[in-house]
């Protein structure tokens, strides 16, 4: 059988997620039909991010330096600690130009059954910055979901020695969705009537 | 606003066709996930074949050398000849496992609404093939559209000066189909192109 020229782009194009045998024939076509500089571009961002990118030290987001541009910019408040589970869900808070916080970010979120335990989280970090930073409330934006909530109870009950009020986010957000894919008015409700938690200092 | 240092790759993703803004982030962090050894390979891959990829200079399929590996197969008959609009059209007709002869690339269809005009097709090419190759038949290998039947139709009477037999693929209920389901045009075509049973009263 003839060897297609472009099979070995098309393979490694449907090895990635969500993209399907036609799906990966059509963006290996459409790659052969730009400009090589356009192709050079995109492998040069590529390469570069990817070479390059790191958790930012103190709060976890990714970065492309030591520290990420939220922990850098010196107008964020450094009272108030938005928890979230991905660094994706800090574009989606970001999008909403309200927050003016600044972040930790877990890694993850608590689910016995894939493995991921409370110590697997960045959950010791958290309680450093605690007592490293003047922070007095920590707003938990994490996803209304089986494993989020588990995750908020087992913060609430680690947050509880420290002087900080903790709040989550209100349950605007329909059951089962995702914080990454939510729409900024939503998300911004959520934030407006996050609830203190029951048991924890307020 | 915080700039995310993923978002010139995000970007430069959702450009390509298929990938709306969320894919194009699922794919950004996937990428970020791989290895960078991985990364470098699709780069690799990618900077190759899109720096060496050309036309056959016989058939105008797609190619990294002068002629194409099937060009370049001895084993292949010369005296029959598959005519398709595209080089993808090819690899769907290679991974049939059947067809032994050679390929022409139109790299079109006639679409004057489009201002492809049968100039721009690589007709000339065809014909100067049909006067120094050794065919003896032409299969047009076209898809079933307005374009395609037009393009059918001034080929057959552009090649009825040679010698060659000229036919164009069947049309019909595809494998699967149910007739319930099926439009119109194709149940006709299909009735029209009804074949005889073999060992069945005539």
């Amino acid at each position: 059988m003839h060897q297609n020229p472009v099979q070995p782009l098309i393979d490694q194009l449907s090895a990635l997620p969500g993209i399907g045998q036609k799906s990966a024939e059509r963006l290996a076509y459409f790659f052969l039909s730009l400009p090589q500089a356009d192709v050079g571009r995109f492998t040069e961002t590529l390469t570069h991010i990817r070479r390059h990118i790191r958790y930012c030290e103190r709060c976890f987001n990714l970065s492309l330096s030591q520290y990420c541009s939220i922990c850098e910019d010196t107008s964020r408040e450094a009272n108030v600690l938005c928890v979230v589970a991905q660094p994706k869900d800090i574009g989606a808070i970001e999008r909403m130009r309200q927050f003016q916080g600044r972040y930790h970010v877990l890694g993850g979120l608590i689910s016995p059954l894939d493995g991921i335990h409370p110590e697997l989280l960045r959950i010791n970090e958290l309680q450093r910055r605690l007592s490293e930073e003047p922070v007095k409330e920590i707003i938990l934006a994490i996803n209304p979901t089986v494993e989020g909530d588990a995750t908020i109870l087992y913060l609430s009950s680690v947050l509880r020695q420290y002087s900080v009020t903790l709040s989550q986010l209100a349950y605007g957000l329909p059951m089962g969705a995702n914080i990454d894919y939510t729409d900024e008015i939503t998300l911004r409700l959520a934030f407006d009537g996050r609830n203190p938690i029951q048991g924890a200092p307020q």
